[in-house]
């Protein structure tokens, strides 16, 4: 086993302590990944803070991360010591069910195993150790620091405009401007696709159109909304609280979908607002080996990364508390190589 | 004005009295017609029950028949007196908008001009007045009673087959065999799909492989349950009362749908129920133009008409309390030639 430094929940709100944990000996087919640079995703928000209102204690958040290999197992095939990789929320899967056989192991029916949760600790962290199949050459060309969102925000977008059939003359509208929003509209944009920004309110007007967007359509303006009844194929719904699918449902086409992406919780739905053009509810989540490799490969052609807060990882708290508030733009990333200056001076004073 | 008579609600729930109503003077574009059978579809048990809990008075249902045309507007073209003709749940609409434009007239964004309702009455009388556009020749060698369902039912169940693209080697599932499932199960085997039945009482095990099923699949059957997880591209699910989507939404596949059309009221959704599997949740309601036409053309083709009980009309309170009680294999459709006969005594005693 090797030791780590990582940034550790303590039961306490968003306040994260400073640890050494142990990574696990590398299996035959495992690589062990120096972590360069971890995203903030809002889901660690989740798991800091419990699920049920208790926060949590001794969990390590993060995955989305991009690092170096530092040695591998003797099985190992596609990683060489020196490789720059990227690492998002599965690290394993029972291999065998229908959804793994097909790459989409965030839907193994056993349930995949998380980058951390009750088995692994994750990204806030200067070392891990995954199995081969989930980790991925970052392509040559992508910053690694503004790399570490797509692995998380980024498929979390990617799949659904996949599964959509999202290309040239689609009709894409973005509600939500986040860490997974404002890569929703980067990645349709490039795909082709006529894109929305859904806003409630209109600080992020000048963004929309920077970020590739041909409008910005204020959720507020009656008018407007009226409008729009009908004009989208696919709507991604980034907002993480809890909301009203109506208003969003009338904006859906014949056949269009809303992909509800950012509140997992259950919902109350009127079957009508379905029925009347034939519209789609669904939802999705992160995404399997078959999706991320070909994400990885479309941002690396398209220079698509996210627009980043490239923080040392000792703010962590600082950017747990800026992004509850939703002040950032659009996603924090923790630069980890301070953990290693804090590891050497505890060493040298034999304590951490 | 034509008077004709018709089957009319008085507000005591299912009670309905012949009375003589009005037919509008045919405009230029307007066909009348004889109706000869009228399906009775669970809608007009809502209808006639009031959604407010208090019965409706001074309704006539039905809004699936098929006639013979008597008259013709002078602008009429497409039909001509003695056709046998089909009409169904929409008989005007805006015609300009998005969907009228398509054929899909059934999601009008003016609202459809349903064949019963505020501003008609429906089929359940012996003669009715429509515009050409919304009338469609019944294809030789369709049964006319047995054809009615097609009108309602039939289409119900082929809009989501057809928006689905299910076809060769597509696996559906059928949640209840009543008016509509028995012609979901007959449509889809007739695209060359493999079709389930899911039933919760092995009383209609019989009747799924007759009508073509591969197989009925009990929901109360655990093991079997979860051997067909993931198993479905499509349920069509008709069931008609309240109750929980997430155990069909566990036998749906990746991307796959599950078209809920039998119950439009409000429900609570599990969003992760979509999550895991990347599930779509929709539904729709009865056909435009464009799909009943076509719908129509492959019935014939593939010699496709409902399993009815006809009954003469002076029936139809007997057929909508045995419907009430699930009683039918599969559809109750009404003979109206028995108020020719009324009327004519009635004629002749000079009152109704």
């Amino acid at each position: 086993m090797a030791s780590t430094y990582a940034w550790q929940s303590t039961g306490n709100s968003t306040a994260l302590e400073r640890v050494t944990i142990e990574r696990r000996d590398l299996r035959a087919d495992d690589i062990a990944v120096r972590v360069d640079y971890c995203g903030v995703c809002h889901s660690d928000l989740h798991a800091i803070h419990g699920m049920t209102g208790k926060a949590t204690e001794g969990l390590v958040p993060g995955h989305e991360f991009t690092g170096t290999v530092t040695a591998t197992g003797p099985e190992v095939t596609g990683f060489a010591v020196g490789d720059l990789v990227a690492v998002g929320t599965v690290v394993d899967s029972c291999g065998e069910c229908a959804m793994c056989r097909i790459g989409q192991e965030n839907f193994c029916y056993q349930g995949p195993i998380t980058t951390y949760g009750s088995v692994n600790k994750g990204g806030y962290s200067r070392a891990y150790v995954v199995r081969e199949r989930f980790a991925y050459l970052l392509p040559t060309g992508l910053d690694p620091a503004a790399a570490a969102p797509l692995m998380c925000a980024g498929i979390t977008m990617w799949e659904p405009l996949r599964a959509a059939g999202i290309g040239a003359g689609s009709r894409v509208a973005v509600a939500g401007l986040g860490g997974l929003g404002h890569l929703g509209v980067k990645l349709a944009v490039a795909l082709g696709a006529e894109v929305t920004v859904l806003s409630r309110t209109p600080d992020k007007a000048g963004d929309a159109p920077a970020l590739g967007a041909a409008d910005l359509l204020l959720t507020t303006d009656e008018s407007r909304m009226k409008e729009a009844v009908g004009r989208f194929d696919l709507i991604l719904d980034t907002i993480a609280a809890p909301h009203d699918f109506s208003p969003l449902l009338r904006l859906v086409g014949l056949d269009g979908t809303l992909s509800v992406l950012g509140y997992p919780m259950p919902a109350e739905v009127r079957i009508l607002d379905l029925t009347f053009g034939r519209k789609n509810l669904t939802s999705s989540g992160t995404g399997g080996t078959r999706y991320t490799a070909e994400l990885l490969s479309f941002a690396a052609e398209h220079g698509i990364t996210a627009d980043i807060e490239l923080l040392p990882s000792s703010r962590v708290e600082e950017a747990l508390n800026r992004l509850e508030k939703g002040d950032v733009r659009y996603r924090f990333v923790l630069d980890m190589a301070d953990l290693d200056v804090v590891h050497n001076a505890e060493l040298s004073t034999g304590r951490p």
